[in-house]
């Protein structure tokens, strides 16, 4: 079975971690926080989105902090945008790759974005034109893809379809979202069998919670089917909201050391990486959530 | 990629968790443990170790815990022995199935039972013998499968002459274990392709430790090998003496949720495991080591 001999991670940490985690953190020990991630060898740090200020505090800081970003030429720095709003101001500062998202669940597109699926499409429709005007990348995020804390099972096709609507509105990669993380192996395969008959292959991402365990060894199985595109979140920052108390993203460095293992190369230093979560968990009071940092410090 | 049907998990909770645990756990604790363990579908339960008082006082009580188990007749309770004379009590009691322990690292032998690994095998082979001859089952371990922690690395040539002797030995079972659990996907299957030259694949039991994280993932790598024999720990009972803190066994709950998902039959009921894992825990008064458990309860 032949995996790939290389794979791109995207670090998620600064935006789906903090924006999930309870405790608020200033602007600066972000700033800190992101040059540390910076300095592992990451090729994409996501970190923060252009939301209204009420609906998530915790990244109310966003323009201040993508402007005082030192940023590395070498890394993309990406962020989320809601609408044209958050788009406008993300294309001030010059994020240069945002992220739109939309789920797979009526139920949960409607909680989390108080919209059925087909208007956030619509409405992302211009958000994506005006991205393309501008050559900024944009990446468009599938939450609930194997899962949703209100419908439970989500067909495999249902997904397809929103995945080629996003295609089709011009999205460079799509992000298939284990919002809940209770797909295991074989349900993550089938979904990806399903989407890369519509999509390319290299232009499809996995982002796989850890809430049951899964996230590695979903990871490994889709790496068998040529996926190398993997979000993940250093220290496994970001709980579960749907699940309280249970585990969130799949920890960065837990991935890097499976991948170092199987031969894989991220270009990431696993030592620094470890170092950046401990950076971010000594502010949060929060014990890490990479077994690897918990068995080599 | 053709997984097998069915599987074989060995719990080994009561013996290879309650023995790395701090507190030591009153007779009544563990016979109602077991009791729980019982009730889950489980086919094999390690119960105990036959082993000097001195050296495990945790399991001291080996001979009036299994006197007094209350036994159900599709479950194998099996025990280790550490040499003839606790081969001798493990009889007397009616054991039925023993298992015995060597390492694929000098270091750990000479640490962990003070003789070289000749001397090991040369000192089971009575113990083999005498078992045989009272129709009792024999599974042999092998410490530091993957990994050694005085060596490091162990070279998988050397596993497989250590699991030839065993097999020659008269051994039913060889169950190669990741004691540091440091291996990841590629290594295991490197292993068990050169184990499997030498022992019919349905007679090899693999032990993965989730220290790293990378248990799961490594089960489900080598499922696709055709093992089918797995050990795992109720709510990944016993941590790590190496790695202090660390993880230790996988926990059974997280092994039976993935085997569910990929559709290979176990036998267990998921719901029963966790109630098992928290009576245990509760007794301990630990955290659950399991991310089912944490995400269901």
């Amino acid at each position: 079975m032949s995996l790939p001999e290389k794979i791109k991670l995207v670090e998620v940490g600064p935006r789906d971690g903090l924006q999930n985690e309870s405790r608020s953190v200033p602007t600066a020990i972000k700033l800190e926080f992101i040059k540390c991630l910076s300095q592992t060898g990451l090729q994409v740090i996501e970190t923060t989105s252009f939301v209204s200020k009420k609906k998530i505090p915790q990244l109310a800081d966003h323009k201040e902090l993508f402007q005082a970003l030192d940023k590395n030429n070498n890394i993309t720095y990406s962020a989320l945008v809601p609408n044209m709003q958050g788009f406008i101001t993300a294309k001030q500062v010059g994020v240069t790759e945002i992220a739109i998202f939309t789920a797979a669940s009526e139920s949960f597109t409607g909680h989390n974005i108080n919209c059925s699926i087909a208007q956030s499409l619509q409405n992302y429709g211009s958000v994506i034109s005006a991205a393309k005007a501008a050559h900024i990348r944009v990446r468009g995020y599938i939450s609930c893809s194997l899962g949703c804390p209100y419908e439970g099972h989500i067909a495999p096709q249902k997904v397809v379809d929103i995945a080629e609507k996003l295609w089709a509105l011009g999205c460079d990669e799509i992000c298939l979202g284990d919002t809940i993380g209770i797909a295991t192996a074989n349900e993550a395969q089938l979904l990806v069998d399903a989407v890369k008959k519509k999509i390319p292959r290299e232009h499809i991402a996995l982002h796989f919670h850890d809430t049951y365990g899964q996230a590695l060894a979903n990871i490994y199985a889709t790496l068998q089917q040529g996926i190398t595109i993997f979000d993940c979140s250093v220290s496994g920052l970001g709980g579960c909201p749907y699940a309280p108390g249970a585990t969130g993203n799949v920890a960065s460095e837990d991935v890097v050391y499976m991948l170092n293992g199987l031969g894989i190369e991220t270009g990431i230093d696993l030592d620094k990486l470890i170092v950046a979560g401990q950076y971010i968990d000594k502010f949060l009071q929060r014990n890490t959530g990479s077994k690897v940092t918990r068995a080599l410090r």
